[in-house]
């Protein structure tokens, strides 16, 4: 195995360990999708994004997501305060993007949380140009470009927040100022169900919590994901079956044999 | 095959080339279900249901759907920003107007949206009574009348919106002002699960996109769905595995193979 | 059979017979699993939570629960619409104190609700203490202690209310303020599932519709959740899989044969 495989495989038994308690203030359509994913990948859901209860809640969750697929004005006003108390208390958190871009009000939102310094950005190539600046967003929550395309702007993004950057896609991009890893594992169900990216998002938030780099927990939170839905899709008849078996491989995983299916590489980055 | 048979198969196809992007602004219960049929049918969902983000994206969306479930009051500015936005680009668009008739605030709320000509109204037979004035609901979610009953009514309502209107039963009428269509498949697990009527009507709103005309996208949408539900009920031990099922044969469903499935007849409306 | 077992099985078969309609103000991570577990069980939901709707509704509806899981504003408004309509009526109403103790805006809204005396309270033991002020809560949605420890306080509380409290763990302990009844049925995999024990307090709610006392709703609703759960457990391969046995064993449970799998007990109150 390599140093990022075992440090993977490491990262997965501390977090059955720990079982942190993820924080995620996240869209109405996947948030029972990302609790069952969070729990059964061995963390502690609360989806706690309330005015009055978001911020308190930050100062003390072990980790948390800020995902803007549905941004409610109560909701934006508890992601505001959720941010601003996590930040203020030295503490790591991730964002998704959802679909920014076309939209001006999660687009300037994404961009004044972005301020803030998130940990780690996860996003489609899409999503994660137009959160750097450098493009207009997809089509919706479906990207018009591939991940690699996404990866000097993503490195931008990182050197910017000093965090690490997860690009999904066929193959998932993830990135730190200094480093790049791609990780060859998935399935194109992941984008016929929803929420098959945004839980993504909470599962980084839940290997935040036990990591040392920002990095370490994209790669590792992206490839145990995806090595499980890769699983899955042998198990399934179609997307409904395939959501299920997610579930049931996420459980399942087991830090001796994680190894075996890896598909980690670690490169120079491309600048 | 019959000419309602070809194209209820032609717009099959057509969706899955096309892959409409359909706006739902929907109730919190059956989101995430709303939106895993969409993908499963071939459609790409957005649940883009907030102010200030409803009435711009409604403008470019390929379809829109207004479901009256659980009208939080930041989702009725959405609607009427949404249905507003969207008329005025002259836009087809989906009402489903839930459970209205016993509750004062969301049907006041359906008859204001009525009046900017909703291109498909969906509903069972209570609902569709109640919207074209012509009774006062049902229990909850459940129709106290068999939707033949309501046939003449939703006839009214068609001449009136200019539109279509799909009545949901054990055999669903779907209607405009001079056709009537009657659709025979189905299964009574689809109104044991939450979501199964309020998920046609995205349905119907991802045909609207690809279609001629409301009634057949009314007809194409509902009989697409019943076939697959139909099949469901055969891979089902209980409602649970219906639900999953019903994803799975979504997107399972062939348009080669859909004409044999078919039950749909064409008479003379009963007016 | 004893007494409450022959209770609970024709409770069973009452909510058959009856199809209560129960309302329910819940939080969005779980609705779409409590509304499937009550259409599974055999009621009617209806997820009316939003202001001016859900106080008038609460005036008809045959049951009705508070869960205090994601309390925005625009909800706590109407829980507290809802609360107040239901008790100038005089009918029953079930209360889940979701992570009350640590997060001060849902204890105080927990303790206001409260005072009008709640028919039935369902949670953990951490919650159940933190209500009757005797703890601090657990952590997130996770109880620190066991449910026997909450008893005494489980009791006071009753006394209080003057209605039932259902402490949910690995054995189930459900009082009033005279009896104590322990219920052994379940399975582990309903703390891995969100919305496992949130689904629990819905079902409560409609046996309550139909029940004679308190006690007996909430042992009669515990039972057959879990003696479903159990066997929904034996179908599973993991906690997705067990999400759907359980709505698809809820659906098939048969008062002929319920007596079969009870596991209850009635005991001395541990005062």
């Amino acid at each position: 195995m390599t140093r990022i495989d075992h440090t993977t495989t490491d990262l997965l038994t501390r977090l059955r360990e720990q079982r942190p308690l993820v924080q995620c203030l996240t869209n109405t359509v996947v948030s029972t999708f990302t609790a069952n994913v969070l729990l059964a990948v061995g963390a502690s859901p609360a989806m706690t994004d309330v005015p009055q209860e978001a911020g308190p809640f930050a100062q003390i969750a072990d980790g948390m997501l800020i995902n803007l697929g549905t941004p409610a004005p109560s909701q934006q006003l508890a992601m505001r305060e959720a941010v601003a108390a996590r930040s203020a208390a030295g503490l790591g958190w991730v964002l998704d993007p959802v679909a920014i871009g076309a939209l001006r009000l999660r687009t300037d939102l994404a961009h004044d949380l972005t301020a803030y310094g998130p940990t780690v950005v996860r996003g489609n190539a899409s999503e994660v140009l137009a959160l750097a600046r450098a493009g207009d967003g997809g089509r919706g929550t479906d990207s018009t470009v591939e991940a690699d395309q996404a990866v000097p702007a993503a490195q931008r993004l990182a050197a910017t927040t000093g965090g690490a950057v997860a690009v999904s896609g066929a193959v998932d991009e993830l990135v730190d100022a200094d480093r790049r890893v791609r990780s060859a594992t998935g399935t194109p169900l992941l984008t016929q169900i929803t929420g098959g990216g945004c839980a993504l998002g909470a599962v980084l938030a839940a290997f935040l919590a036990v990591a040392d780099e920002p990095l370490d927990a994209a790669v590792a939170g992206t490839a145990c994901y995806t090595v499980a839905a890769q699983q899955a899709a042998q198990d399934a008849a179609g997307p409904g079956s395939f959501a299920v078996a997610l579930l049931d491989r996420l459980a399942g995983l087991e830090p001796a044999t994680l190894g075996e299916h890896l598909r980690l590489s670690e490169a120079e980055p491309a600048r």
